[in-house]
């Protein structure tokens, strides 16, 4: 029986979700406004029963609280004033000044109270290596070569940045859960473009040092790791982090993540969210084929990346139904 | 003894490209004119011995030779008139025109005397997956959402398309082994999106009718296959397609690699292009690592994705002296 929620199952694509963007302003003042950040996080499991809602945030709020300028503009997405040497460091403060991030942690003070009982509350953080990719490059970048240049060019230097990111992070999640959060996801979107050695230090390794952190202080809270397309790198990640849970990207075969995960970690995934544009026959036959190799094993029924905005939003609620019909 | 040659080795890092570059006009220009075209190809290997060269063309001279229109605008790339729809298919033309494209078969004929005898003479072509979502996003897309979303709504249509390409693959790589090309690369840089299904059926199965034609022709040209960020699903491709070759992206880890795949099949990769823009210990130690795991099965030192432009060239001298030095 499992459960199910989509990343970015707040979002564009749901007319209440457009509406409620339009009163808030900027996408981090709805960020940082905790009714409004509350309502569109409460909007998906209203419209769909989802098992679990995620905060509505957004993973650069970490840099934002560690004192870097970030703005969002429209049309473009994030920007942020790029940070490419040791020396840029400085404009960063020692620590996460949890104070910025109020809203975000009284916006999981209010789901914890306003969710339906049944419903898990999610909190997130982009994994260091991804948010630092923004960070150096200033903006999602395709490939991440300003950061991947930079982490080659003078490795400790970037060490230290991800050290300020693995700290920064263990604070944001633990003021999360402090507020409420009764588990907690960590996205590493651009793990999979990083050869062997640069993900066991730039992915594996910061994502150990977290999962430990948080476990010391709340040990029953389950952590979600997502190493995107780490392909066949995943077991060496769920061993190393120790992480409860992993979402499988979409391009992971289930019956390989099967075998070589099923059971000793939680397994999260992984439609393609082209198929949920689609619907039909091509959705139908995508989540039956998932939900069936995954039967037995503990399983999340997830997508393998987030909602796009063209999704009809009836396509969920036909998702939603097949899965549940499936148990 | 590994033999060495690096994808995108004729290209803008190299001031006597851009020297040429410039004399051709646009970027289809250069890709059409053989006295250039061979000229581009041969720069890299008078300036480090490569041990095979690879003809200068692009992947989109496929569709230009099926009728679509295709140009190059600067700064942007390629762009196309997108083909969204069976309907859209009536613009093609019912098989590749080999008369639009006689200028890529008159390059490779003219660099089959030119090139030194020791150095491979390497033709190519994109996979039909990967040359369709240009065709059906109309340039370069980062998600292929387009075509996914085409492939998913209606896979009978789709399927037209795909066959289209799979003929006109295969009429170009003959074309190019005809003209004297010793060996084929087929490039699929966007085969890791995919979900196991679809990877099936787009990817793998496309290459096998390739490779099996290729072989009835000419049964001794060796076939490399390039599924870029395919990940666990390596071990399929390599088997199902029957390549002689597979080129290993830079997310790889080599060890899994050659533990699933050594000596079934000639690995080729995978130095991360952003190492070789680093250099140094950076450089060498990313590249003993490689060189050290695949020793003893066959192998060619390569990428695992093009160089990038901003690369210095004295780096790649470095990288070439060490691979031989390590022989």
């Amino acid at each position: 029986m499992p459960p199910v929620w989509l990343m970015r199952q707040a979002g564009r694509y749901l007319p209440e979700y457009r509406a409620t963007r339009e009163k808030a302003g900027s996408f981090l003042d709805l960020c940082y406004n905790p009714a409004l950040a509350e309502e569109v996080t409460l909007q998906p499991i209203r419209r769909y029963g989802f098992d679990a809602a995620i905060l509505f945030s957004d993973i650069l709020v970490v840099p934002h609280g560690l004192g870097q300028k970030v703005w969002f503009e429209e049309g473009i997405g994030p920007l942020l004033d790029p940070i490419t040497t040791e020396a840029g460091l400085a404009q960063l403060r020692p620590g996460l000044q949890r104070k910025r991030l109020e809203p975000v942690y009284e916006t999981v003070s209010r789901l914890s109270h306003s969710l339906p009982a049944e419903t898990a509350l999610i909190g997130f953080a982009g994994a260091p290596w991804t948010v630092a990719t923004y960070m150096v490059g200033g903006r999602s970048t395709a490939d991440q070569a300003a950061t991947r240049a930079w982490a080659y060019r003078d490795p400790a230097g970037f060490q230290k940045l991800i050290d300020i990111l693995v700290e920064g992070t263990i604070d944001h999640l633990l003021a999360q859960i402090e507020a409420g959060a009764e588990a907690v996801q960590i996205f590493d979107t651009w793990a999979g473009a990083l050869p062997e050695q640069e993900f066991a230090r730039w992915v594996i390794e910061p994502t150990r040092k977290i999962v430990a952190a948080l476990r010391a202080s709340f040990p029953r809270v389950p952590v979600i790791g997502f190493p995107r397309n780490a392909g066949p790198r995943y077991p060496d990640y769920v061993e190393a982090t120790s992480v409860d849970a992993v979402g499988l990207d979409t391009s992971m075969p289930c019956g390989w993540a099967r075998e070589a995960l099923g059971g000793k970690v939680t397994l999260q995934g992984n439609l393609d969210p082209l198929a949920l544009v689609a619907g039909g026959e091509a959705l139908r036959g995508a989540a039956s084929a998932i939900l069936d190799t995954m039967a037995g094993v503990p399983f999340i029924f997830n997508l393998g990346h987030g909602i796009v905005p063209q999704t009809p939003p009836e396509h969920i609620t036909e998702l939603v139904t097949l899965v549940r019909e499936k148990r």
